[in-house]
């Protein structure tokens, strides 16, 4: 409906409030199998002690310690208790071979190491070398974490070794975030899709393909990925589809001054706010919210789109699949710069080990350019040029 | 069939000779929706011109820059051209009104933006406001990348911005690394898959999910996860099938010094090699290659089964999958700390800040304490201690 111009700042916060319905996400639970990488919703407080009872540390005997005190010292042997075996009595003055991992024997207070025994299997005899303290080689019930007690906190990314904290606890449903589901919808009656034949004046579909693996790489379900022609029935249809399957919809191209704009004229009779935003690449931006569903609407330039997603989307996208923020930081610059007042500029640009220079090319369609680009330098609209040495903002890709 | 005692470093040299059969990796073909995060096997070189034809970069009046030299002039609106539309020819002393994306018109070498000029609807014409130069808002055919030259490098990791530029050309095959495939086989009759009830002595299975979860976290396509008993008729069934489907086996159990070692008492009498490494944890370890396919064993507790792969198959798997190597750095301890020596540590650690400080517990069965973990602390085998702010090597999990 409104329009006019907005610096960045101004519509990060505006598609910010649109996509805070994101945050509030609902918890899914997944097999342990398929948790990887997934965001816990709950914090996970352990079920039972680790160890669940006392063991041994070694491969050895255990023995009182007190009867070990005078060494060496030789002592029938009661029996082996292996791994999974229950755990049994010591009888006054005996040994019992133990494996890694058995239960300690009641009577049993250390375990002597294999190492520092000599068997007599004949005899039925175990030769102790060396004493020993009460304790040793011992673990002893919920050493590693009680029942109870927090194992893992609600928010934690999961990696390999909070699977295996979940596993030794027996968890086999894992309460996670959902991922946002992204429908993306590229528009435009030039487009073709990959595979298909190149007519005069076509181009193929990039920005389908390109924002649905940004969807992808940043914790989102992709749900949809359709192409539209410039019909706004079709258009009406798609979205219609769209909003029902999806939390966000993602659209590329028809937002801007053309007499055939099929997404902004769809959309701004219906509630739509499309702006030009102080930025380059990705001037026309706009959104909607349909039937409850945010509806970002970027410009049909490849780079445009892509750097459209990378400044509005990704942050939103992150903070929804409970994945920490994109990653920026300060680098100096290998070379001089020029930027045009007025509008933040974001250039692609390239690492060359602890600095940074601007790629070869600036155009909004040229995704190759973009394809050889490290990162992107984030240039504030009021800065027309920098040094070689200045500090820029780099956003990494 | 050797035994003996090896430094960590030997035994990287001698597990990386046995992995480098992964390294030589077949390549796959897989469909460019499924690209993202795969590793290109080959250079691509583009197949056709970005853009392919000369197109127009605004929403404007193609024209001839010399016959608006002078301005205010007021020219006939040939007609209209989209993105989509073929190429015409722009006669003499005309503008052809054209939107962004389609193709500029024979004749023209301009386009003069919309914000620039006034139209007369009814009369036919256009105002032109301002001068042009040639080629001014005009996209050249080639100017971001040209047939036959580079556009991706062989050992690309496809993120969404190469996603972008392999659809601009219209590739739809995408050649690939092969993700090599993992099985893994958990040993010990005291586990219990979680979910199932834990009777005495037993505990939850939790190096199977773990290593799966670690394998699948650095590129791998694992095949296959099994839980098998200490028995060897049913280990070497599954041995059989791992390395059938598999391209490197992983077990965790049964190999130091016990009297029940069913992955060592079956794999020494084939060929393996089971030693003991100078570190802690993960002191026991083995190896084999059976029909051709290398496996390798980890002992038991799940702190070492973890660092065991972190240490000795991690780089290897990654360098498969054309992932880059684990990251590691130097940090400055953040208090003192104790070493035995002889042996290398891998102590887990904690991050503050960018200083680190070594996480309480040390066992080898603390898989509650690992997860609460960032990073391990990589302690050389010579160092029995270090002070707070001495550098440590630390590696990422």
């Amino acid at each position: 409906m409104t329009s006019g111009r907005r610096s960045v700042e101004e519509h990060e916060q505006y598609v910010g409030e649109l996509l805070a319905v994101l945050r509030t996400g609902s918890t899914a639970t997944v097999p342990l199998s398929r948790a990887l990488h997934r965001t816990l919703a709950e914090t996970i407080s352990s079920p039972l002690d680790l160890p669940s009872f006392r063991n041994s540390q070694m491969d050895g005997y255990a023995v009182a310690s007190g009867t070990v005190a005078d060494t060496p010292v030789t002592m029938p042997v009661q029996g082996v208790v292996a791994a999974g075996d229950a755990a049994g009595v010591l009888e006054p003055g005996h040994a019992l071979k133990i494996m890694t991992g058995a239960p300690m024997p009641e009577g049993a207070d250390a375990v002597v190491p294999v190492e520092d025994t000599t068997a007599d299997e004949a005899a039925g005899t175990v030769t102790i070398g060396r004493g020993t303290t009460p304790g040793t080689y011992v673990r002893e019930a919920g050493s590693d974490v009680r029942t109870g007690d927090r194992l893992l906190t609600a928010g934690t990314v999961l990696a390999a070794r909070h699977i295996a904290a979940l596993a030794a606890v027996g968890l086999t449903d894992i309460p996670v975030r959902a991922r946002p589901r992204v429908a993306v919808i590229s528009t435009g009656s030039e487009l073709v899709t990959a595979g298909d034949v190149l007519g005069p004046g076509r181009i193929y579909n990039s920005n389908g393909p390109a924002l649905a693996a940004s969807a992808a790489a940043n914790g989102a379900d992709v749900v949809s990925v359709d192409h539209c022609h410039d019909d706004p029935d079709e258009f009406a249809k798609m979205l219609s589809y769209a909003v029902r399957v999806a939390d966000v919809v993602f659209t590329s191209g028809g937002v801007s001054k053309g007499d055939f704009e099929v997404v902004k004229d769809t959309l701004e009779p219906r509630g739509g706010n499309f702006v030009s935003v102080a930025m380059q690449p990705g001037g026309p931006q706009g959104s909607a919210v349909i039937d409850g569903v945010p509806v970002l609407t970027f410009p049909g330039n490849p780079v445009s789109a892509l750097v459209s997603f990378e400044v509005f989307a990704r942050p939103a996208l992150r903070a929804a699949a409970g994945y920490p923020p994109p990653v920026t930081e300060m680098l100096p610059l290998a070379t001089d710069l020029t930027s045009v007042a007025g509008k933040r500029q974001f250039l692609r640009g390239v690492l060359d080990g602890r600095t940074v220079r601007p790629a070869a090319g600036r155009g909004s369609h040229q995704v190759a350019g973009l394809a050889a680009a490290d990162v992107l330098l984030d240039i504030p609209a009021d800065t027309v040029s920098l040094e070689a040495g200045d500090l820029v903002k780099v956003l990494t890709l």
